[in-house]
């Protein structure tokens, strides 16, 4: 009896399953639209392009920060394409900083897993919002404000980040300021600060103009 | 003195008749992108894009549930496709039933046409809303929860529904659990199931595993 | 051994069971926001909520019209409150037209539940689309386009329609034209019709001005 | 010691820099979908992207209404495409009127920058907004509904609009009655316009049937 | 000079620091509406608003499933109300299982942060996608389908999952069937499980009818 | 005849009208939701309340900057509320800035109405997009990025922006670095820049700690 129910089963099905679209793994060669990558065809999709091994990996510190972000955007997991949310891994060495960044395009979500962080943002109203987190404390950083994690621990912290947005962006303050070729005049004009000043940080980080 | 009007009242839009995207056919030919389908040309659009004939036909309910699904999603109904909305229709036989289900991606407002109806929804809170509905009246099962739809006429009844996505999606519980390859000790242990219960409806439905 | 199994098994969930909000039933008394209306309490949500059972009953069509929209939108309807869906109810006696408007708001799907209707919109790029549709055949309407229903039967016509917001709107042309206290000057130069032609559906629809 | 460090800064960034999607600049040659046109390469976008000149250049008014509607909508400038807005100027000549029309998909603003200009909307209840405007005042117009313009003073008077979604769709109510091939019988019946009325429309306007 | 020019510069900004709504923090009291709590007024918001501490602390494990559920839903944590993402922590002991579940509002993004964890989810195309995770993998699980958890690790694992939404939803699929008081004749209806399998669990967990 | 069908032509409307939500005009007096203001009464909804008269007035330009934003927010203009747009007007005397900024929550669109103004944002990619634009010009500045308005002129220039939410936000560099009790120690290690110019510029700008 069971092979006729199975097959009378799935007559009631036939049609309906060819009507799903539960997810849109990114395809990096197909065009991208305001809402992300094209999909990759259902068919060749397998469990590996939902599952991210790299936040397992600390980030190579040995920088001017101390620090890295190991970023897990629809850029580098394609699973994530559409779905809401991507995640990133934050490394900070003994002194480690991550310097004051927006992400123009999500809220983010920090875990602390590992030491101490200092952590916080500024709100459009310029009020100062932060707190030094411990291990298994979070904080969450509302869409586009300025904020950074400092490291306050003697050893080597941690954190998860989790972002509202698969493409949350990530502006570093230094880098739009001093890491291109905005004029420093421009500079200076727009941010009161001193000439000496941006043309020291345009040296450092490879600014020119 | 009409013809120049005419004409200059033409020049006033030329420019801005290009502009237009007032809705997007689906052209399952195209990229898909978390969005939808890619948009067919509208030179080559028509009124059948948005018209569809398949909720007027009566699903084959001569199956192990007596019942059938009839979806108008984009996949069948491309004109759907960008505009937050689709529909199925629903046939049940005497004693017919569509199985516990969900719609990841959308709430569900259904409509009953013909004979009679018990359907209902489980909350988060675990609460269970359900009725006996009869023709004409309508119920609203919100996105992702799981439902049923049970005939409750000694006729077949007949249900139309609509949904707040134009790919709402469709998991049906049984398939979920026992249609596929997804190992019988997963099942049981994710869900208590016995491991008889689980084999049984295994070989009925032609899971594997 | 099921009393203690119960127990622990319930604490697990004890925190999670207050973090739901799946639904929002519209609570007419409270604050309306942009999202919608605020939310009745969960504990006095009922059954009662999720159903509406004024799209069985046939809308009075003794009118200069013939026809008759029975809506059940978030104001009728409070379970589709915030649920991204709502529906309707049209009945076209013999001669009836639900004459052009829009919805600005919400796409449109339209049933055919008996008889036939000729249904239609026109685009921004200015391109009329329109069809008789028989029993069962449906039409999808895109956002905020003037469209019309006009019965092609010589029998009532009932149709289903359903919206992809709670809160569709709806602007019939003619009672925004002639129905409110809009100067016929206005009109006229807004619409290039005729003074005359103006005063008279001003007479009809009791619009002033 | 310089040198150094900023290579091992740049290290620190290296792979998050290939995670950005902050905008997506229109490619009118890639395929479209719901979410607007694909993006054009990072690569290949400049400042002119982002930059439009039409706006500053008078539309020609020499037409029956005496105004011209000049559109910068995702079609005419690339670098709105997915950004949630576009604009257009408007201009009209003493006597000069922008017709009742809708934006399907947008809510509009509107700034006077010369002249006096009376504008307003009609509401799904059928109230009537209207107000004449000086130089520098601004009317939010609701989406989807019903609005006009009519130039209030004697002078040539300008104003520049902005709506909120890239592609807002604009349909002319008059060009969607009279100027394309819906029937004199169905316009007649949907809208209860005399056919005289109707058929010296569609001559003005070029309508057919 | 700086007095003055302190007071001057503030003047620039004196209106508009009225215009902020970076945040929204979930305000118990307040009516909710379909997009969240009502906001804590910015005058009474803290830096502790911000964070939550209940992430790091285990979950208690003893009981039926050795596992536990720590929410940071937006009922636990009001800084994340209207911010698009919300937290929890997974305790799963040894041999502890998080049951077959979905979350109808969110995609989930996983990450193990101790021991290893077996997770998947089944899509509405009935496919299985799952993988045994070690210690810094992820795995993003679509919204609305069922997904599940098995420590796979002799040690007690953990991890920490973000949410897509701050109101995800937790329907547990054993408890949606078996632990409330919808009646065994309709399971057995709608899942085609045996009665005695039904009446089984029911009392294991509790549910009546 | 009239006054018959005049009556019933209203009944066929009756139900309808109640269901309307075109609008939400902001009552500040209410409870504020993710999603905005709560909704004035449409009773007490005129057409002022769509009216903002603000930036049509010269911001006062005697300060620092030699410049000024008059915002047309939500919070300075309630018919916005809701309907996913606002403005505000830029003055810039000779030599005036609009200082380095960002909104969180919304793209901005600006238009040249007077002058020659430069402007421009940089990328998450960190590349810098700038240009002086004429009288009539406009561009669009992707949400959440940094972003600048110089003027260029030897005269007093003006320009109307547009955001693609009523609540866009404004976060000025400076006053988020300088303007508040963010300590300078922590200034410094987020910024790199130096301790003189940190408390120099906090002098300035009335920042403590």
């Amino acid at each position: 009896m069971f092979p006729i129910c199975f097959i009378l089963f799935f007559l009631f099905l036939s049609t309906s399953n060819a009507a799903v679209q539960d997810f849109c793994v990114g395809d990096p060669m197909g065009p991208e639209s305001p809402a992300g990558y094209s999909c990759k065809p259902v068919t060749k999709v397998t469990i590996d392009d939902f599952v991210f091994s790299g936040l397992g990996i600390p980030g190579n510190t040995t920088n001017i920060i101390n620090a890295a972000v190991t970023p897990a955007f629809a850029a580098q997991f394609p699973g994530v394409n559409g779905l809401g949310i991507s995640a990133a891994r934050l490394d900070l060495a003994p002194g480690g900083v991550i310097p004051m960044h927006t992400h123009p395009g999500a809220s983010e979500l920090l875990i602390v897993a590992r030491g101490r962080i200092t952590s916080g943002f500024i709100s459009s109203a310029n009020n100062v919002y932060y707190k030094t987190l411990k291990k298994g404390d979070s904080i969450v950083l509302p869409q586009g404000l300025l904020h950074f994690q400092v490291n306050a621990a003697k050893i080597h912290s941690v954190a998860f980040v989790s972002f509202s947005s698969p493409v949350p962006g990530l502006q570093i303050l230094d880098f739009a300021l001093f890491a291109n070729n905005l004029p420093s005049l421009l500079v200076e004009k727009t941010t009161f600060l001193d000439d000496a000043q941006v043309k020291k940080l345009k040296a450092v980080l490879g600014g020119t103009g």
